[in-house]
Order: structure tokens, then C-alpha cells, then sequence
């Protein structure tokens, strides 16, 4: 396949649903458009491009609204994440990409409207009614180039200090389809592979490599050159083989962005950080949480 | 012609040169590539798509650096603007576009390293020694949707009131080419008309406008979708209209930018606001001028 | 009066109460503290140091939350804005102040919240039902270091281009007391005198200067250090004369602002918009402006 | 002592330099004025309020220019830093404090011009000539109410895991005097103690805490409310004791910081970044590092 995608409902698209060990369900009595994808088998995980595990898609997420009319979306969403989270137990948020490049700041942009909890404890919590909080640590561990220090090192560094029992990562992703920038919504429980994601990360987030389950939130915000070529130019799979030796050298690793990616970045940080929270702090009422993110 | 651009070097590059009443030649004796294409006819104009007047190029600048080599493009496009400008007299220079959207940002960027002077004359100013300054106004009008009000309502406006000798005006620009974006310079002594730029403009800048002398500097910070498309897979001109059938309708009016483009455009816009203050404080050395807008 | 206050009602309370020709009383059934001074004569103009005119101040306005309850607040001061405004025609609203530096931000910021709605009209919003909505234009003329032009002149400049009814200004105060900062709000039809505000103009913005009615409305960010000073250490007035004395030099033109001045700035400038807006756009429901803004 | 401050050479002129067991010494040859000032015994310590150690003190720090003549400075910085830190091994760089709130950033801010070399290394390195670069990684912690851990807990996990040689931590400080604002610098070896600095922290940053030297860098950044009016009213130590009664409760947490703290933030996180780069990178030449970080 040369379309590049983080999304495994479109890689499950592009083999038309015919995907062995692959199983693909409409999640039914949604306000949104939903589907969840279970890759069974390693030689479907393989075919795919994509680890085995759960993957649930949500899409035409209408982003472009003021949030007046984003709760059902919202829980929509933080009842997916939660399903897939432990029941109880510390969770450590992690903000992925670089927060100065546009199209690669959802990570950090979502984790500062996720509430941290974890200081939120003892005899002081108790009176003050908080004791209901579940302890949540949010970090964004920056890019390699500033740091010099991988996100895998930093998270694991923090896992073995803080000891939560889950971790959720959250990434800009690349799509293969314009129309899905800003407006579609993956969580899967295979937590991130090298090279996926916007930014590029050389160690592996999941269960193997953290010892805890490692669940990845992501919105589409980037589209790989040729495959937007060839996406707007509607060309079909064998034009595409003609179409090849035409590529120009140049736009090999190129990436494209829609031009309102800076307001298509900030609603999806709003939606993901809100989620994320709805699906935390079950306790706590959806108006109360969005008023204490705003 | 379908592909979309703001470059005439450009749209004379389609018609591989052969457009009658339109001059081009290089720039000889300098430090970058440079171009002086001369649109001396109303037939030219019409093929080009793009006002009679002369528009100079500047390909291949290396923004990429830290502008420690910079100095002799500088100068070099500042030799070009004040070759265009009225050899005296206050000049307003204005940054078109809005601050708040990555790839329309670099006019208002701009405009944030040019020296406004205006305000600094009279005995004060020639007692510290500062009457050789040019004096130099610098607003970004923003956009209608914020404002309400037209650039060009706005600049007229002050022209009306400050009696500017010239204006400069600076703005975003789509290019044809990926490989342009960033690293071009466009300089033209036709001003802006309706429809170039990134933003939208309704009302014409130029000197039928205004009265006076209008000077247009732009930095290519984004590509027409299809015009990407076509580029990308290196699609001749007769293929291109075998496949315009298989254009699909969404992308009709979608603008992509390239990744970096943050980078890009702080860059272009240090690099235009510093071309400027060369090109109007020319009696101030070069590196007193760029220690005065880090 | 050696304390320096841009709030009308500070210099009132300082004669405690005691100054003739100006006439102070409480606004009744308001959900938050207000008062409405009008100063009468040009000795009490000359006493108070304020020009002629209807000063209203709200007073412990709690900013601090998260607007969820702000909806009161926000309906009582646009009561009062729109009560000194002429009852129809278009209106400029112009954000004084340097959105780069934080205590003198609050101006500009304001304006980001306030709807520019000047260029929606015609046939296209009445079928839209839009022609209900007040034709509004907003700016901010940045300052004068930076654009070489008096916010003054730009303004003017505007007025005789737009023709409003009437010009709303935004700017930052100084009061005298650490604890009015970001959450008073002074209303008044006087305009802007030079010398007040927390940047420093040298042209007025009033009746006279622009021929039209301008209103003003302020937030305090910063106290004077001396008056600070004093503040803190709770010196009487008798006091104050003996310690003039001992007061170092450098304090002389020093301004304080408290630490969590960037958060009241943002609050205060969303609360001052949405007001505006809520004045400007009667015909309109609150959530409805409310969520355009967020 | 009832002035609060976080420098000990305003701590030891408070005593008029009468501490038993502390011995002040000016630096010679300096471009700038510097002391270095030890505190030997834990008596000097407790009369100081400053843990012993060793600390050097940078005052009259031109911070306004435009760094073009901060070379000496920058270098003079530099060489202290490099005396306190150990001769090699990696370098574990921390800015300490809230992006997000103006006078507290100073730390984030400088760490943004630390250059991160950890990640460079191995045969590519050596091929590049890189292998000559002191391996840094570089972290802002954030503070506990947005991440929920607590920036020594994410320090020492972090030390743990990359076992650096040393760790330098930037922090803004709070100083007695407001002419020190932004003009002083501050470098020690007895790290951070809880109450310091202008963020609070519960955790303490040392030698004994860590494992490994603490070297603490700072610039006052604030100036205690209280401290600030008896500064400004030159009031005596023994006339501080009759005001002391006349101190309005509201005051008593209150911080004041100059107008102009957006400004002196920035350049005091880039004097800082650089200094630390100039420390770290002393086989690079001042220019490289200087165009590296610009």
C-alpha cells in the first residue's frame, strides 16, 4: 500500500473490508458516525500496516462549532476511552509532538486543558469533596531536538516513579483524505509505533514496552503529499502504478495542512482535552468540567 | 491557464517565455538568482494575468539560515525596493493578511520588524543626531472579518491624512511550485489587485487607488491544491486536461502549506522587515539597522 | 492629590465625598456593585482631575470564575454602555494599548472579542437575517513607538472615512488600590484625556477632538508604585506628607502590576468584549454572542 | 529579617556585611561588577536564610541592548557556571517555574535557547565533527497544578534514568530591590530550597537531594509588595518596626513586577540560555553558539 495512514479505518478501507482476521462493527445509538475495528490477527496487523488491537473511529466530528452543542460528542468519545482504560488507578496524559509547529501541537495543545489531579489528595481532599477525583499527571515531553531526550525515555522515566496503572498518549496523525483533517477522532489500545504519528519517534508506546496498558488518542491534521495528489486527482489504484515513475523526487517526504490548521488544531485539542476529562472524572458533572478548562 | 499563482515569473514560465510585450532578464552581478520580468503591454498583462509593471524575482534565497549570511541578500532585495520607491519623501508601509493564521501571517510579521520613524523628528530628533532617518509609518489594517473595514478603506484613508510619498505594501502570496515557497521574493511596482494574495482582498492597491506609488513585496507561503496535485505528479499541460474530469469538487478552493511552515514564515518576515529598513534608512549601516528589530 | 488614579470614583473617595458640583449615587437593583458619578462643573472637573461627564464604576466584580456566571455582570455593564451611546447608527470600537505588554494589553485583547459587523449587510444579510445586527467596525491602532502614527490620528482618520455614530475606547487604567485590579470596570462619556491610561497619548479622544460621542471604558492592571507605596503601608493622608520626604528617586515613574497579571488581562478583555457586544447587539441572545466570541 | 529575597548578596548587605562564618569577595577583572559570596557555616547560613555554599552575584547587567555587545558579559556568566559545574560528563538542564505566567517563565523561557545535545552522538556524530559537544538534555517540569507531579519528582525520575553528571536548574527570583529587577544574575551551588524562587516548591534541588551537584542560576524577577513599599519610602530598619502595625493584611502575599516584564523576561531568558550554552559548549566558538540559538 502507498498510501501513508495512521488511521486503520482507512487502511481497512483501502482493502475494501476484505481483511481477514480483521473485524469491522458500526457502534450502534450514536449521535456520531463511529466504527470499531478489531485486528485480530498478526497477518492482519501486517496487511494493514497496523498493531493488533481495538480501534475505534469516530467521524464528521463537527469541530467548527462553539462547543454548545459538543457534549454528546464529547461523551461519546470519553465513553470509549474509558471502556478501554482500567476501571481504577492512577493515569499518567501525554501530550506528544511539538507544541511550535502548527500541525504537530494537538498532543501538547490537549494536555493543557487536561485536569491534574494527583496533588489533589489526603485529609485536605477529603473535606473538600475532591476525594471523588481520579489521580491523573499530565505531561508534554516535548521533541527530541529540544530535549534531547526521547518521549518513550521521558514517559517510562515517569511510570516507574509515578507507577499509574494506564497511560494515554495523544498525537497529531496523518490521514490519507483531506475531508478527514481535524474531524475525525482514532482510540486504540495498541498504543504508538515508531514512525507513526506527525513527529517521528524511534521507541515504541504500548503495553510491551510500558508495562501498562498504553491507550492513543489522535486527530488527522496532516496529509503526505502524494497522497493528496493522487487523493484530488481521484486517481484509482492501478492509474496510480502509471502514474508512478511521474512522482517528482521533491515531494517525497513532503507534507501538507489545510490553511485554517491553526484553528482546526486548537478546537481539536479543546474536543480531545475534554474527552479525556469526561472519561476521567466520571463523577464529576460534564458542565463542571468544561467550565473548569475554558 | 489553470494553475494559480502570484508569481509573474511564474505564469511567464508556463507560456515558456513566449508572451509578446513582457521582457525578462537577469540580474546580473548578484549574490542570489534574481529576474526583472517587464509587463509592458495591456495584451501581455492579459496573458500573464497580472498588471503591467516590472516584477522582480528573487529564487533560491536560503531563509533556512540564522541570517548570519544573510546580509547580501538583504541588500540585495533592498537595492530592488529603493530602486522603486520615490528617492524622498515619508513612506507608510503596510503588512496585508491576518496575524492569526500561519501561512497569511507574514505581512503583519513583517511589519513587526519595520522601523517606524514618523513620530521621531523635529529639534529632539536632530539634536540626537536622528534627522537622517526616512520617516516611515507601519500598520497591519488586519482583515474584514475582524475589522470590518477593508484594507484598502484603511490605507487610504491614512494615505488621505499622512500624504505618504509611497506606500509598501507586503502580503503572503500563493506560488505554482512547492520548491518556491518561502524561498522566493516577489517585488513589483503594480500593487495588489482583487484575488492575489492568500487573503482576499475586494479593493485594488495600487497607484490609480491611491495616487501615489505602491510597492507590493510578497514570500510564497502557499500552493493551490489542484496546482499541487498537478505539480507533484509532474503532470504536463495536455494530460492535465485528461484528468480534469477526475478533479474531485472539494478541492476546488482547498490551500496547502507545507509543514514548516511556522519557520518559514517568522523567516520570510525577518527578512522582508529587514529588506525594507535597508531599502528606506539608507544612511544607517547594515548592522546598526538589524540590531535595532531582533 | 498626590495619587494617581485613571477611576473618577477613587478621586471622589479620596475628598471623601466631599466635592461640590459632583454628584454621586448608587445604581439600584444592579447584581453587582455600581456606582454612577457625574461630575457637573469645571471646578469639580478641575478637583477630581477628570473632565466632565458620567463616570459609572462597577465594583468586586469576581472575574475570577469561569464565566459560567458571568452572564449578570456582563448584561449590567452593557446596559450602562448602551445607555451613553446614541440609540442607532454604526459604532467604532478601537482597543487602546500594546498587546505587547501584558498590563497594557487589555485594550487590543478586548477587541479580539468584540464582532466586527460593518461589512455584513445588503441583500445577502437580510435574506441571511442578519440585518438585525448594528454596524460595528473594531481596531487597534497599535502605539505610536512602534507604527509612527497617534493612535489619535488614526482614529480620526477613520471617522471621517466610516462616518460612525459614536467610538467606543478600550484601555488599561491605573487605580489607586492593589485591590480594584481586574475587577472594576469604569464606564464614562468623557473620553480619553492625554496622560491617562496606562500608555501615554498625546492626543485626546473626546466629543470635541472627534465631533462624535466617545465612550470609554476601562479596566485598572497597575498602581503606581508610590501610591502602592502608600496603599500597603496604610498612611494617612497627614502621614504622606512627612514620608514625602523619604522617597527614593527611582520609584518616581515606576508602575506595579501583580503577578497574575496575564490572567486578568485575559478575563478582563473577554469581559469587556463580550459587554460591548451584548451592548451593540441587543436584537441578538446572549448565549447566541456569547458563543460567536469564545 | 523581614525582607524577603532570594539573593544572598542583598541578604548579607542587610546585615551590613557583619555575618560570622561569611566572607564577601569582589571579582577582579571583570567586565561587569560580580561578588562572590560564601557562606561557610551553618550559622552564617541561618543568619542569611541561605543554605552554605557558594554564590556569585552579576549586577548592573546592561540587559537592553540588543546582544550585540553582551559578548563579555554573556562569557563573564559563563566562566562561572563552568567553574561550579563538574569537568565532564552530561548535563541535565531545567527551567523551573510557569510558561504561562509572565514573571515566573524565565526558567521554560531559557531552557528554549539551551541548545539540547544529549541525542547527538555515535559515529554520525563524529563524522559531523559533533563529537565534540558536551551532551545536555534540557526539560521545563512545568509546575504542579497543570502536570500533578511535582517538577523534583520529574527531576529526579529524569536523573535516575539518563545519570548526568550534574543538573542546572533556572529559576526566577524574587530580590529586596526593584533596580535589580532583570539587571542581576545569581549563580550558586547550594541548588533550590522550598519557598525559593518565585513558584513555590515543596521539593528540594540539591546536591543531597539529587545525588549529583545542583547548580542554580536566577534573575530576580519580582520584588515582595511589602519589601517594595518600604524600598520606596526608605524607610529604616527600626521605622519598619512602628509601620509594622500600619501593614494592611491584603498585602501580606502580594507581588509587584515592573511594567515592562514581558520585555525583561525575554532578554533574561536569552542572556541566561546563552550563558549556559557558552558554559557547556566551550569548544564551540561564541558566534556559532550565538547564531544557533537566535
Amino acid at each position: 500500500m502507498q498510501f501513508r495512514t495512521d488511521l486503520a479505518a482507512e487502511a481497512h478501507q483501502f482493502w475494501n473490508g476484505e481483511v481477514e482476521g480483521a473485524e469491522l462493527t458500526e457502534l450502534e445509538n450514536k449521535v456520531v458516525k463511529a466504527t470499531r475495528l478489531i485486528i485480530h490477527t498478526e497477518k492482519a496487523a501486517e496487511q494493514l500496516g497496523k498493531p493488533k488491537g481495538t480501534y475505534i473511529t469516530f467521524e464528521n466530528l463537527a469541530l467548527s462549532d462553539d462547543f454548545t452543542d459538543a457534549k454528546e460528542k464529547i461523551l461519546a468519545i470519553a465513553d470509549e476511552i474509558r471502556f478501554l482504560l482500567p476501571s481504577s488507578g492512577s493515569i499518567l496524559a501525554v501530550g506528544l509532538g511539538n507544541i511550535n509547529t502548527t500541525p504537530d501541537a494537538i498532543g501538547p495543545k490537549s494536555t493543557q486543558y487536561i485536569l491534574a489531579t494527583r496533588h489533589i489528595q489526603g485529609e485536605w481532599a477529603r473535606a473538600a469533596g475532591l476525594d471523588i477525583l481520579r489521580p491523573v499527571s499530565v505531561i508534554s515531553p516535548g521533541v527530541l531536538g529540544q530535549t534531547g531526550i526521547e518521549a518513550g525515555e521521558m514517559i517510562l522515566s515517569l511510570v516507574e516513579r509515578l507507577h499509574p496503572a494506564a497511560v494515554i498518549v495523544i498525537d497529531a496523525l496523518a490521514s490519507r483524505n483531506l475531508s478527514r483533517l481535524g474531524c475525525t477522532v482514532q482510540i486504540c489500545d495498541s498504543g504508538i509505533v515508531p514512525g507513526s504519528g506527525v513527529g517521528n519517534y524511534r521507541f515504541k508506546l504500548d503495553k510491551e514496552s510500558l508495562g501498562i496498558p498504553v491507550i492513543a488518542v489522535g486527530i488527522p491534521t496532516v496529509v503526505d503529499a502524494l497522497t493528496l495528489a493522487c487523493d484530488i486527482l481521484n486517481i484509482t489504484d492501478s492509474a496510480d502504478e502509471i502514474l508512478g515513475s511521474k512522482i517528482t523526487p521533491q515531494s517525497e517526504n513532503m507534507i501538507v495542512t489545510p490553511r485554517e490548521i491553526d484553528l482546526l488544531t486548537e478546537r481539536g485539542a479543546k474536543l480531545i482535552g475534554s474527552a479525556v476529562n469526561c472519561a476521567l472524572q466520571s463523577s464529576v458533572d460534564y458542565n463542571t468540567l468544561m467550565s473548569l478548562v475554558s
